[in-house]
């Protein structure tokens, strides 16, 4: 385990963010924190962050489909390096028994403690237009965009309900219970049609869509429980998603996003902001 | 057929439509539409409304799962009544292949002459909570009320494609071609946060999102078409679905949203409107 320490949680990010809220000093208690697709881009970024820069942390899992496969070499490397913290998870989320399967392990390891943070960050795109998308890309597309989340949510829901009653903190913060769901400004119907020619991928938008009402739903439920939500837009990103002419890294992305968790309070409960912490329309 | 006669369509309907557009004197040419989920409800309603209020109209193709049952016997009677105008079209929006053979008959009935308005009616709604939720609640709602209207959007596509190029018509208009998805307040992710806890029905709320996202791709998709694509908000309707509680007759429903229909040209194409006209936020 990494030493606890003070750490200055609250950056100002953006026209959103611009109240002169001062740095807030958060607790230092160790947090656990549950990222679904993280063997590569965003995801293993957001492990290798978390891990390196966002400490206390108590435990750090990982998951992802395949551990033991090709694809999940680099997060098993990181997971050596930081062996205390992180931990590899097999988790499907395009499979519900797989997803039961992982909640019942990462159940074991809590211990009893509580899961504070889950970043829900697996998702699939689907290049298709509405004339030439099949009723499979629609359906596979929400299947793990959609419904992976919600049963996260509902698999992981005791533990961050434990979480938030645990934390000693008032109100809502991200490291007392928090669940953050990676959306995209393509999900926004408002701005669809000013960008829907540039990029079309229906399934992967209609999904988005679906995602931030999920999201909305989850909030106003999971607030008796001062479990935060929120929505992320991680921007355009070089990523096996995004493709090599995407405007910023990985590394940039994931900065700015756990600048941006950090920072939510009540305040922003259920809402979709990008990176830098501005508002995307719905 | 009814006879041919001229129409004045365009009535000034709340704050959305309130700029000083003359009543604009449409073309008298008769019409074919095509409404899903025909049997009950709203779209009977809206059969009935059409064949006796809305002329001229050729071909009125009323869809419904099974035209020879129990729950069709309102629908037959009424076919009779126009059996020059009303025909009804055995159409399950869940089932992909009875999708297909419907359009294949509608395609028939037409014999060459364009398809100008599809309204996609059809929808189930789900009551069940983030907590609550199925993944086969999710599934069904999204294949139904989203998978569905995309997949009739698809098949009927080259006949809006005939009734556009045929209609003599500049610019866009319901008369011409139009796809018409009947959405819901519910489905707006800036209002659930307040509306949520008292409507929680996760899979619908999220369904209708996710058509709304799907409106705007074909709005912007269609447009080079001149195929107008809008989303109604029917009211809170009694109705099987709406329940007897609900604030409005289907009558008054249809009425209104009869008349947004008719009132619709470029500048709001993709645009989300209640029955009485006015926007309702993404």
């Amino acid at each position: 385990m990494e030493e606890a320490r003070a750490i200055v949680w609250c950056t100002v990010l953006g026209p959103e963010l611009t109240e002169p809220t001062p740095p807030v000093l958060m607790s230092s208690k160790p947090i656990s924190v549950l990222i679904t697709g993280a063997n590569r881009g965003l995801g293993l970024e957001m492990v290798r962050q978390m891990a390196e820069t966002q400490g206390p942390i108590r435990a750090l899992f990982a998951c992802c489909r395949d551990p033991g496969g090709p694809r999940a070499e680099a997060l098993q490397a990181l997971a050596k390096k930081h062996k205390d913290t992180i931990k590899v998870v097999c988790m499907d989320t395009a499979d519900q028994s797989s997803i039961k399967q992982s909640a019942q392990q990462v159940g074991s390891l809590l211990e009893g403690k509580g899961l504070n943070i889950i970043i829900n960050n697996a998702g699939i795109l689907t290049h298709s237009t509405v004339a030439d998308s099949t009723p499979e890309d629609m359906a596979s597309c929400f299947n793990t965009n959609v419904i992976g989340p919600m049963r996260v949510i509902q698999e992981f829901l005791p533990h961050l309900r434990t979480a938030a009653k645990d934390s000693g903190m008032s109100g809502m913060h991200c490291r007392k219970a928090a669940v953050v769901n990676i959306s995209s400004s393509l999900g926004s119907v408002q701005s669809a049609l000013q960008s829907y020619e540039g990029f079309k991928a229906v399934p992967y938008r209609v999904s988005k869509a679906a995602l931030n009402m999920l999201n909305a739903c989850a909030t106003v439920e999971l607030q008796k429980d001062e479990i935060l939500c929120a929505l992320l837009h991680p921007g355009w990103v070089q990523t096996d998603m995004g493709g090599e002419n995407a405007s910023i890294n990985a590394e940039e992305s994931v900065q700015g996003m756990l600048q941006v968790i950090n920072s939510l309070t009540e305040k922003h409960n259920g809402a979709l902001l990008d990176y830098r912490g501005q508002t995307i329309p719905w």
